[in-house]
């Protein structure tokens, strides 16, 4: 957590901070180790760690001795006002994009000290993992491709979607974190045309479905989509198939250190396009994973900023046609200085 | 859902709103019925219900007939202001206690009109439930209270707290809707003194533990808190039981329409401090339970409204004794003009 810490300190100062306030419960996390947190974090540019939260959790946060934990009496707002002033600090960042309007106006109101939005600050440090959370992610996402080896020996036909999703979230919490990195999809012939359909009791899996899942492992995330097919393919299926994976694959040649996610989004889908699927493939190529299933980078055609040495992405290139069915194949990509690292198996299964 | 438009249009009238933007997906789906909600929602006092998705959303969303969907064209703030300077609408609201203070931001940037914090609007209107809700929550809680029966039918005390919690939560799903209310709690022994324990893979179950969970039915939560307890409770656990087991008797004795939230509270408190374990309950006596497991009203010393006619609510005392056990019993409570009616079975099990 030091390294963390000193790196959160340095971008405070680069700001012209003296403190921030976090108020998302991952980057809490992300800067303490703490994980059951539900209050506010007040980290100062001199190393000062103070948590402000209630009762309910306040004995878990008790037990970390690295921090100074204060509980909520009457108003936490105030609470953080009081701390800010009792410190003597001037300029006080918080999380913009995270904090509601209201909480933000709270803080404010009790308080003389300027306060001003920061974007992503923690966030973008986390997209740079180190070789710790490097061991945890490819865990994770091995137990997510047993998860994927599970399917296969427990499908039948007329299992339901929503049967299918218990089953495998039951083996991805045995095997790793009590909570799964988010609600697994599987979507059975025509709902697989809905990017984010939710599985359903009526729903039978029948011989074609795609599932994208994920475990968590010590908090970090995995996530992966598998089109599962038997039998022989329909013509149109195979076509839709054969250009999703090749244009997956044609991204990850492109993932390098340095190289704009931009340009990787591009790779696959300027392939797409090409093959008159353009208009089909409607959202980004992927994201950054690790403690938060979708966290920076972003990749996407407005995303000029280029990949950096120890981020984790994935690669998820799809295409829905509408009433029809919809193909996406997604894996988790390494970020190496010359190349992407593959950690996620074998994406043609 | 149109008594549920119109009550929400009356009270925009009521603050001299022309509209709200809606942007907790909760709400978004208490007023519309849409139940894979993420996006804007754009309800003006004329009746004009506008979506606001990306394309991840957009197939769904467009399944419903009855609004209007804007697919996200770039910036979806900008989308939302023009909009609302299209349809000329002079003063809107937005959900403060939500709306993360950029977004805000970002849509007044793009804003003529005046755009006002509402606090809750929504959320209070969701506070008293119709009859069909009424009959979906009393689903979800007999569904909950059959996993406790399953509980004891399962349990052996080798079984670790997290085998237990998957265990349950995969009863709950395969009788209710694919996801829980929220992740189950299983507390053994000394873990019990937490309030909000995570599950974990090390912990026994053993003799004695507490598990709080709930399913959902048709997106209504269930919410309830048991002790299992096997062979012979030494003294100072009986006492401590059965101080809990008669101030939530007390509580739910004083529940009935025009009756303040913190009378209620108070009716168990009082007696938890009479016996001289006021300060180790140190959390409000109860919430209100729906399409969300925390929503208005919240039972609390604090709270001086009265409870109305249709509100849900839990009654849950408990004493948590720091390094040694804690005890939290919690069902749930159907507000009644003369009374409150237990829908969750047998609290003293």
């Amino acid at each position: 957590m030091q390294k963390r810490t000193t790196n959160c300190i340095k971008e405070l100062r680069n700001l012209g901070l003296d403190a921030i306030v976090v108020s998302d419960p991952i980057n809490v996390t992300y800067l303490t180790g703490f994980r059951n947190a539900q209050g506010y974090l007040l980290m100062t540019t001199s190393g000062e760690i103070i948590y402000f939260t209630n009762f309910i959790y306040l004995a878990q946060a008790k037990q970390k001795t690295d921090w100074q934990v204060i509980s909520k009496q009457g108003n936490i707002f105030q609470s953080i006002a009081n701390k800010i002033t009792e410190l003597k600090l001037k300029k006080i960042g918080f999380e913009g994009r995270h904090m509601p309007h209201l909480e933000y106006q709270e803080i404010v109101k009790h308080l003389s000290a300027k306060i001003i939005a920061t974007v992503d600050l923690v966030k973008n440090l986390r997209a740079i993992k180190d070789n710790k959370e490097i061991t945890l992610i490819r865990k994770s996402a091995q137990i997510t491709t047993e998860a994927i080896e599970f399917i296969r020996q427990i499908h039948d036909q007329s299992m339901s979607e929503k049967t299918l999703a218990i089953e495998v979230e039951k083996f991805l919490r045995l095997k790793g974190d009590n909570q799964v990195a988010f609600p697994s999809i599987v979507a059975a012939g025509k709902s697989s045309a809905f990017p984010h359909h939710l599985p359903s009791e009526e729903n039978q899996t029948g011989n074609f479905f795609i599932t994208d899942l994920g475990s968590k492992y010590y908090g970090y995330c995995a996530d992966l989509t598998r089109v599962f097919f038997w039998g022989k393919m329909p013509a149109l299926l195979k076509r839709v198939y054969e250009t999703v994976l090749k244009a997956q694959q044609l991204a990850i040649k492109r993932v390098r250190a340095g190289v704009k996610a931009s340009q990787v989004d591009g790779a696959a889908r300027e392939f797409i396009e090409k093959k008159g699927y353009g208009k089909f493939f409607g959202h980004g190529l992927g994201h950054g994973l690790g403690l938060d299933v979708h966290e920076p980078p972003y990749l996407s055609p407005y995303n000029e900023k280029p990949l950096k040495e120890g981020m984790v992405i994935t690669i998820e290139p799809a295409i829905y046609l509408p009433s029809k069915f919809g193909i996406r194949i997604e894996d988790m990509v390494l970020v190496r200085k010359n190349k992407g690292e593959i950690i996620s198996g074998n994406p043609n299964r």
